[in-house]
């Protein structure tokens, strides 16, 4: 059993932050994991300012990761951080998780995982040669009826999937943004983004989001990226055409200039004898149909849910959870991971049902995958990791 | 003033058809138009039986259109039809259409308006030539909620249409058809349907949809057409990305292997300010989405709409209209132009707002493309007419 | 077999008239009724312009319902109207209907069916005495989901009925309605619209559509009734607490003051098992709800709905059938009888589905009933007829 | 500015409880509370076992309430507690609450606050006597968009409110409660509950909500409370006629034998200029409904919505926050108002924005005359406090 709460120390994420928030919420809902130390911004006073706001000892309030990677290490087991959660812009991702790694802390890390595919598989590696755990936080795939619909595709209940379409438009970025939007700024930004925006940021969650409900991997797409808004460097909207390893077919569509699109990431799904609908904007709700009888209305929390939703599921029926469950779904099956780890037990199935960095690298390769078929004139284009 | 209904004659619709009653209860439903003959069946057992279950006189029961349209054209012009409805498969639109036409009668047909793109030309060719009407049933632009989002792109409302997507799943499709099931054979017969199934059938009236609301055209294409189940002699599936004449971009997806839908017809339009959102399954509501404001419902029926909208309208708000209203508008706007004619007035552009034979021909132009688009290596494809 | 269409004789209706048009649009839908002649209007210029528009011939457009039955009962039978519809304000409901039956015409009436429940007891009596039908336009019951309701409900699929909560609110009378309101006009005079306003209008639709549906009796009620605009003679708002023949509680609200609502009936039903929902606004879409269970969606057009269900469906699923459609199922089945009668055939239950002066005294005896309520000290008021 | 977090003594809420795992989590969430010390269970074992699972260190770990209060007590200030948390049965709400106020400690309690209008007078009495605040969990006031309804309500957007309806059913008790359903057992239980089953487990939420919102309070009461499941002791259902003290009439109406509602939770209020409608468990979605425009549709995390509505909220437009948010905002808020007190500030409105000893007078009033008005033969029921 274990004997303290698992131990946080969060990069990035100080005052004006957007993301850093939402991780700490996730992780402190549960009780399972505190925040024990910090590096919250790569402005000193920034960070100082933030982790005393945050009731951080003063002593471990760090200005910056490297600093704060090596002076946990120094501390006694029963003190220094667990793992390091990373929350920075992407080009400020592989450094310090490649770091984490190589001081035996574990590492959690906001998607995209990487700025490159290299880095990716990089980091993949070297979590599997130092056996620890790279959680992504995909936050999607948290909800417990996406695990529902999961757990239903693999059961065969719709029989062999044939199609899977899945959209993810907002509209924030219709116009161009102020000069003080910072979220919209790194987001813009190639040396801070990588080589796409909306793909990068939203498309990637919801090709994650297919696959992981359909069990399927792409295996070809057919893109077309577009950069809407005058004056952008990078695309802020884009359609693909998919192929599937099974021969399923889809279309995934991502937009940051769907004019009043708030969230609206949505997913269908149909197989041989019947299909399922998900929207994120409604999470508690999973739309099943068939081809004979009336379309069932699943709802988070009930008694006929599958023992992986169940798990993911703090209240009642009738209860509404909404984004941070699913975020803190993440940071609890990880903190539960660790935890079992730490007790020499085997984390059960359930427990290590959180995005990792094979996803991580899947994620990379869609990127670069979707940016190459959408500059290319070839109709089809390979899937390559 | 009309001194009486407009009388139509059917050709098809006799017992165990389908679409031939939809067209009849549109027909009826304004008091505006008899139907007066009919060649209901090319079996002459059940034109007849049909004929006489349909209250039609004995006289005016005929076996065949040819017989018909001669008859017709013999009798009293106080008598005689007005205008013929064509609402057998595909492969029988095009030569009673031009026989109508070269006897001077006015054309209601079914979409798609005929077999091949040449049929469609040399249709709307003779129509211009006669100067008289032919209307096509592309019900779904018959709605008045569809009207009114035409409106209000039109309008300006919200600024440049940036992207459309329009999907067409269906589900009825999603096993092999029993043999007894005459809808879906003659559809999936290429002799009958012509070069595409899925495509054709539901694919045209999304296009159609998708030009009619954003008054835009579609301009290149790259499709991927499906025959999901096997021994399908046409597609049964489909996705294509689309490019309109005004740069904007866009997804149609069409399928009948969508296992578990009815007939989700549904469209999202985006432009600079804002976008709009309309579910033929829920006809009377509009979505309408602003950047910076909360999302509007437009509901049916209510003052605040545009004339043209008013104009297709029959109930009061909260009184749900629906799909034989929406057909019913087609033929209402058809029975006021040929009044308007009879009374040697100029239709007014509401009675003129009906599907015409160059919406037919566009219809046939994106069957033809999207068939070829799919068997191109190429990934855009020009739609060309 | 049918010889002929049922002719109809239509008494009010005339131009500027609201619900005389749905009336006409319902019997035309499916072709079995023809419009024969018409009293149209009390004022006889209206009564022969309307008459003309509606393309019927000189002779049988009449200037008063007393001309119309007396000349139409000397017409050769196979030319003579078959029924009367009456479409007239409450206060002319009785009168003529009585006329019509005492001279063999079917009556088709709007609801309230009279003014007082003695007129509708003596209208009863006729109906019986003379062998002739009443039909009442309770359009909500006419609804294909209404009737898979009912039948659901009566084949024990919920067992025992406890709860049945039933709501109307509208929004239209929120304000002191203008002079020239014809509609709110008649519906705030006593003298034309009885003694009760809201109750009369909308009341009575939510009391018979809860008692259609349960299959139960209102037993007891607590009614208060509310004028809420200054000035305004009749109730235009109340809340009714219900006990029903088997002991289910119920709750009624109908108001005409709920600024924003449109036509908002709503019914939900509970049994031990499960239970119902159903909204007017999108009617093709009936929930079920079960207690261990998803819930499910039925939709209408649907194979596993029921045969009553089916019965009275025009358009396959996933085409929206709406008020019109519901309101046509009326006059359908009400000419189905009359048809059934004229060829000696006994009607069948599905055909004698439409509600009938026993409907009308229960609707009539509801009105008493809760004004009487409203106005005592006593909190349960016995249901009286 | 806070030193440190706001140290939470939990009473109640051990391995098996439902509500104080939500306590917990909902305290947990925003980093500004932190559990120090606990007498989670009557049972001394459980207590312990719960304890040590919650990282409690082991000398905070107490078996019973008042061992607690006084050992804390005796500790310095910079450790001890700073606020109860009392998530027992109803039966021990009170004495405990008496007992915190009594030794200097502010008290979190759930609803109902007490077990009869006496004790929660004595408590506010307390309270005020104290200086200490109460803090009472009616969650549904907690979500934003409640919140915004208040506002928008307060502002006049509506005028002058004529009519509130709001209804509570669910369906868990739909069947005798199996003997080891410990939450269905002692809601069923006299000794525990009180006077009443439904209308003090959800009834008075249904009334808060109704109050809060409107900001009108109720005036007079029509009751009838029904006890529908054979052999259960209080009421499982009831129906309510409301007059609230502006004049505008309502209807309340709750159940827990619903059967297949989960936690419906909705409430409708309509002024003179339009309404508003919001559903608990589409808790990110308020309808704004007009009488001359379309329906708006606000959504959680807008920035059209009020600064209140805002202070209440935690993330982005289009990322659902639920039922665990919205118990987090009573917690949070009451957090700042402690440690504003803390740092000799006065808390703003905003914070002070949580349900206080004065909502639980409200709260058992409403009890207790639901439950005499239902007993009484009077029609209208004076609602005394």
């Amino acid at each position: 059993m274990a004997t303290g709460k698992i131990r946080m120390g969060m990069i990035g994420g100080g005052k004006g932050a957007f993301i850093g928030a939402v991780h700490r919420m996730a992780a402190n809902l549960d009780g399972l994991i505190e925040l024990s130390c910090g590096a919250l911004s790569s402005n000193p006073e920034n960070a100082i300012t933030s982790g005393k706001e945050l009731f951080l000892p003063e002593d471990r309030i760090y200005t910056n990761y490297k600093e704060m990677i090596t002076a946990e290490s120094k501390l006694p087991e029963s003190e220094r951080m667990h793992f390091v959660s990373i929350v920075t812009p992407n080009n400020v991702h592989f450094e310090p998780a490649m770091l984490a790694l190589e001081n035996g802390f574990h590492v959690v890390i906001d998607k995209p995982i990487t700025l490159t595919l290299a880095e990716a598989k990089a980091l993949k590696e070297k979590a599997a040669e130092t056996g620890l755990f790279v959680c992504l936080t995909h936050t999607y795939s948290g909800y417990p009826l996406v695990k529902q619909a999961k757990q239903m595709v693999k059961d065969g209940t719709f029989g062999n999937i044939r199609k899977v379409c899945v959209e993810y438009p907002q509209g924030w970025l219709s116009l161009p943004a102020p000069a003080d939007n910072k979220q919209a700024a790194w987001r813009a930004d190639p040396k801070k983004s990588g080589i796409s925006g909306c793909m990068a940021d939203v498309g990637t969650h919801a090709a994650h989001l297919a696959e992981y409900i359909s069990g399927l991997q792409i295996d070809k797409i057919c893109a077309d990226l577009n950069c809407v808004v005058d004056g952008r460097a990078l695309d802020d909207d884009g359609n693909v055409l998919l192929k599937f390893n099974n021969g399923a077919n889809g279309t995934l569509m991502a937009s940051q200039i769907a004019a009043g699109e708030e969230n609206a990431l949505k997913i269908k799904i149909y197989g041989e004898k019947g299909g399922l609908e998900w929207h994120q904007a409604e999470p508690n709700t999973l739309l099943i149909k068939w081809l004979d009888q009336p379309m069932q209305v699943y709802k988070t929390g009930n008694t006929y849910l599958s023992a992986i939703a169940k798990f993911n599921t703090r209240t009642p029926s009738g209860h509404p959870e909404g984004y941070l469950e699913a975020f803190a779904n993440i940071y609890k099956n990880f903190a539960l991971t660790l935890t079992a780890k730490q007790n020499g037990e085997q984390p059960s199935a359930e427990m290590l049902d959180f995005p990792n960095a094979e996803d991580g690298v899947r994620g990379m390769a869609f990127i670069e995958n979707v940016v190459a078929s959408s500059k290319s004139d070839q109709k089809w284009y390979d899937f390559k990791i």
